[in-house]
């Protein structure tokens, strides 16, 4: 962030700081004046694109999203292994949930994932727990079950133990089921077991955030 | 906590110190040797009692009932409302929950109470959606569904709104499906949305730690 803001506080005069919350990083332009300060957030904002700048103020990535459904009128569910709760957790931690947010399955074991979800277990032996397939059929249990517009998987290895050369710690895959169809990512997380889960949950927000602009 | 420890510095030439992180609170005993600080904490945890002492050292309550779980070779599903996959999130934070923790469904909506747990829906009805009646038919769904020995549910409100004269926010139901039957309990929790949910997690974990010692 800071390689692509070089050069910003000299343009425009102004004081750039940074507040990173992993996975979140907060820029804050301080000048003398408000519409400075405009102008040089404006031209953070447009250094940084888009896809990674998600809001303005306090709103963190989950009330974006949040808002973004319930302006929508859409509903979503969630399918969640390594995360464990934490997205659901992190979509119903501010009020008014309930205008987006149905429910979902943490689906820990493989069991849980057929009872819950409806996973062939076949599937699971065959392409693994942790793989796109499996994901896929996640996110669409979970839009089918829980009659929800939109509904986001994560299945992954948080660690520290559980990895293989294959799928090393760290590896998550996501697919987000929408009325348009299933898409799938794969990430490669770095980091501590709580870092993984915190980044994955992040990522399936942003991934949200990503297709609810295609919708 | 403070009251029940009065004099005991005194008595055993110690000095106690607090470090409350909501909803646990960590009592640490500074002595001049290792024994004395021994004798005043066993005598602390004495006073406070087995219901309210539930580990020494750095595990918290989630570690402390994975734990047990884990030595007892019993295995966990999780039934959220109001605390939207708070438990779930805090039973697998730890590495190794997979011995224990099979899964869970986080129904926020009424219709996933039904699609998900199997609530029947003239219960939601009849006696409201945070009701003993309903906590129990979702922990026993749970239990059910996800093929587990023991499964926590939680139902209630969060707040800031949502209340009512009857039911006002931060009441929350719980229950607890055992192989020997279901038990529920409802408390009504002080604080911020936030606080609520928090402390209704560790109120679940807490019914569970009391009736594993009981099964």
């Amino acid at each position: 962030v800071n390689d692509a803001l070089a050069g910003l506080e000299e343009q425009y005069g102004v004081v750039i700081g940074y507040r990173a919350h992993q996975p979140e990083i907060e820029v804050k332009v301080r000048a003398a004046s408000l519409q400075l300060a405009r102008r040089a957030a404006d031209e953070a904002a447009a250094r940084l694109g888009p896809d990674l700048v998600y809001g303005e103020g306090d709103a963190g990535l989950p009330e974006v999203v949040g808002g973004l459904l319930a302006a929508r009128g859409l509903t979503l569910a969630v399918a969640e292994s390594c995360t464990g709760g934490l997205v659901a957790e992190l979509m119903t931690d501010a009020p008014g949930a309930s205008a987006f947010f149905v429910g979902g399955a943490i689906t820990y074991s493989n069991a849980a994932k057929t009872a819950a979800l409806g996973v062939d277990p076949t599937l699971v032996t065959r392409c693994g727990a942790v793989s796109a397939e499996v994901a896929r059929a996640m996110a669409e249990g979970a839009r089918g079950r829980f009659a929800a517009d939109l509904a986001l998987s994560l299945t992954g290895i948080a660690g520290p133990t559980g990895g293989t050369p294959d799928k090393p710690v760290g590896l998550v895959h996501y697919a987000l089921a929408t009325p348009r169809g299933t898409v799938d990512r794969h990430l490669q997380h770095p980091g501590s077991r709580a870092q993984v889960r915190r980044r994955a949950a992040y990522a399936g927000l942003a991934l949200i955030r990503e297709q609810l602009r295609l919708l």
